[in-house]
């Protein structure tokens, strides 16, 4: 039995969760935030147990000292030995890592060079590798990549009709994101399925404030709907997703906006927040939707009617659809959103039955059991998929 | 019998097709270049005969003044009393007009009004409007707008996932264009299948050096490829089509070119030109990928994937689909094309012949007779549709 701690470190935060494997029993999990802001926050939860801190953190290695010091107090751990690998989240591992991988100086420094493609995120994520080998400096690390698993798409997926130069030159193309848990996901979509997941033709919709669509063929991702950035693709809680890239310099010229203004509004003032008018939390919208507010109700319209789209797009590519699945905080909870989804695919043998579709957060099956179509809602596991990269390859198992 | 004028003017140019309705045949068709520059070039054809002549033209006025000249010299027409209206297209009606309509001093205004929608295109359709007025002024004019058909669409398919004072306030939303030739191969496919056009769910694919899809349901656009502009959707000629918007600062940032520069790049030098590294035209790339050449190939996978892919999302949006159709010259003309865009549709019901494929620009049905989905091709016929809006709306009949 190993303990593994898997780590997603933000500008000023890092999420934890210490994992047991390869049983995958969840010791402890929790969260760091306002590291190098007065008054950081530790939180942790181990069992039925819940503690929480106010005190001043000043940077990630600060962080990781006290929470390896509350699991030793709090008994999860008796002795640092016991933790025999970290793994860490990093958004962006362009196009050199198509797999997770043993940290060592060279991988630091390849993260660094993609960088420039995730600013705001890579970064963040090397605070977190630099501070936990700083402290276990003899602990193996390992980096798994949000983009790894979309790195099987070809290069008619992953090609935008730009001058070819712009992919040479700067690596313009699509990478796609949640690549984790698309991954995760597809594998225990197989298992639940009992089909190997090399003869299935799968598409994956993680619907979570951030949102996206993957088709994963033969166990292989080959189309996501998020591109270059998280931005692409379907609208989220607060990103627009896809428009026409002539919107830029209109909306430039109409509102005296420069571009990366503009930039933040698709990002982060766009999606689900602008159409409502009032929330990019679903549940605000679905209630009010409820009530008769229109601008609720077109919001889910088209919320869901894209993903619903994209179903259709991706069934096209792969020929036919085996399953389809749902995951992330919407799609594992939201029957409405995938009722809405769903609605109509029948022509393409998609049979649900709305009383299997009437649960939250836990695996089922959702399609009628003659359903050409199988459809399941997986939740999610980031932390058990980056805990198993950590064995798979630190080890040597 | 009376004859009509249909009539697309651009920012130097006048094209025209003079047509005997109802009977809808073409009299004499042909183009004026290079107007306001020198040696101008004016071409008719009209019958078996043939006429060119390369003369300095000043304006548009001077370029319909010649273009009556000729048409009576020719013998094609005997007197202007002939003429009895003129069809003018029209590039963007906004959201004004969702038909086409008489052309009185009010419409002009409007016309001049979302001019800001069309910057390049609306002036000059106007241009060819007054010419018209000034020379036949007692002859009813209509204009017919590209983006009429598609004011059809729901909100949501033509609301972006933006704030949502930028569509009161700008008039940012998709509007769609290539509409006269999605409702001319409808109403067309609807005939040819002997349906009522509103019991019908059609797919239209007009794909020319520019590209877009419709889903037509009930004989309404409910959706479309472009959008906001017609960069939007479909990898096209030298169109990117749709990507992240995210790239639009990243491309400034790397190459330096301001918003504008890159907006150039993305309508003038991407789509297939860009991905071939040689040619805009489809026939070059069709001839050099059978040749071998892999970024032919690879553009042609593009076009044609993305084509593909949205026949299975409109699918999926109107829960099914009755018919697919090809028009305009890629659509007409290229087998390969069409090849590529079909294969793979069994899953949605789409069963299609090889061999009755293997046709170029004429009306046909491609599809095996038992396959529940019908694919045809439908030579497209703007001027033809622009003809019978000037006699639906200017001769009481």
């Amino acid at each position: 039995m190993s303990k593994v701690i898997s780590i997603n470190a933000g500008s000023s935060s890092l999420k934890f969760q210490l994992i047991e494997m390869p049983e995958e029993t969840e010791l402890a999990k929790g969260i760091v935030e306002r590291i190098g802001i007065e008054d950081a926050v530790f939180k942790i939860e181990y069992g039925e147990e819940e503690e929480k801190l106010t005190t001043d953190i000043q940077n990630h290695e600060k962080a990781v000292q006290l929470l390896l010091e509350k699991l030793q107090d709090s008994g999860v751990i008796q002795s640092l030995d016991e933790i025999e690998g970290v793994g860490h989240r990093v958004v962006h591992g362009g196009e050199r890592f198509s797999d997770s991988v043993l940290v060592t100086d060279e991988v630091i420094e390849e993260i660094e060079k993609v960088s420039d493609l995730a600013p705001l995120h890579n970064p963040a994520n090397l605070t977190g590798i630099r501070a936990f080998q700083e402290i276990l400096p003899d602990v193996p690390a390992v980096a798994v990549f949000d983009t790894a698993f979309h790195q099987s798409m070809p290069p008619e997926s992953y090609l935008y009709s730009l001058p070819y130069e712009y992919y040479e030159d700067y690596g313009i193309r699509k990478y796609g994101f949640h690549g984790t848990s698309h991954k995760y996901v597809s594998e225990r979509a197989a298992e639940l399925l009992d089909e190997p997941l090399d003869n299935l033709r799968l598409i994956t919709c993680h619907i979570g404030n951030g949102a996206s669509v993957a088709a994963v063929k033969n166990g292989q991702s080959i189309d996501t709907t998020m591109g270059f950035t998280p931005l692409e693709g379907v609208t989220m809680g607060t990103r627009s997703g896809s428009l026409d890239p002539a919107l830029v310099p209109y909306i430039m010229d109409k509102t005296g906006k420069d571009v990366n203004e503009v930039l933040h509004v698709l990002n982060k003032e766009s999606g689900m927040l602008a159409l409502s008018g009032f929330s990019s939390d679903l549940r605000d919208i679905e209630d009010k939707a409820a009530q008769g507010n229109e601008r609720a109700e077109l919001a889910l319209k088209i919320f869901a009617g894209r993903i619903h789209q994209y179903i259709g797009s991706y069934a096209s590519k792969m020929h036919g659809v085996d399953a389809i699945i749902f995951t992330a905080g919407i799609g594992e909870n939201s029957k409405a959103v995938r009722e809405r989804v769903l609605e109509g695919l029948e022509f393409m043998g998609v049979y649900w039955d709305p009383q299997n579709n009437d649960v939250r957060g836990k695996e089922t099956f959702i399609n009628y059991p003659h359903s050409p179509v199988k459809v399941l809602i997986v939740p999610t596991n980031e932390e058990v998929m980056i805990a198993r990269d950590v064995q798979r390859l630190a080890f040597n198992e």
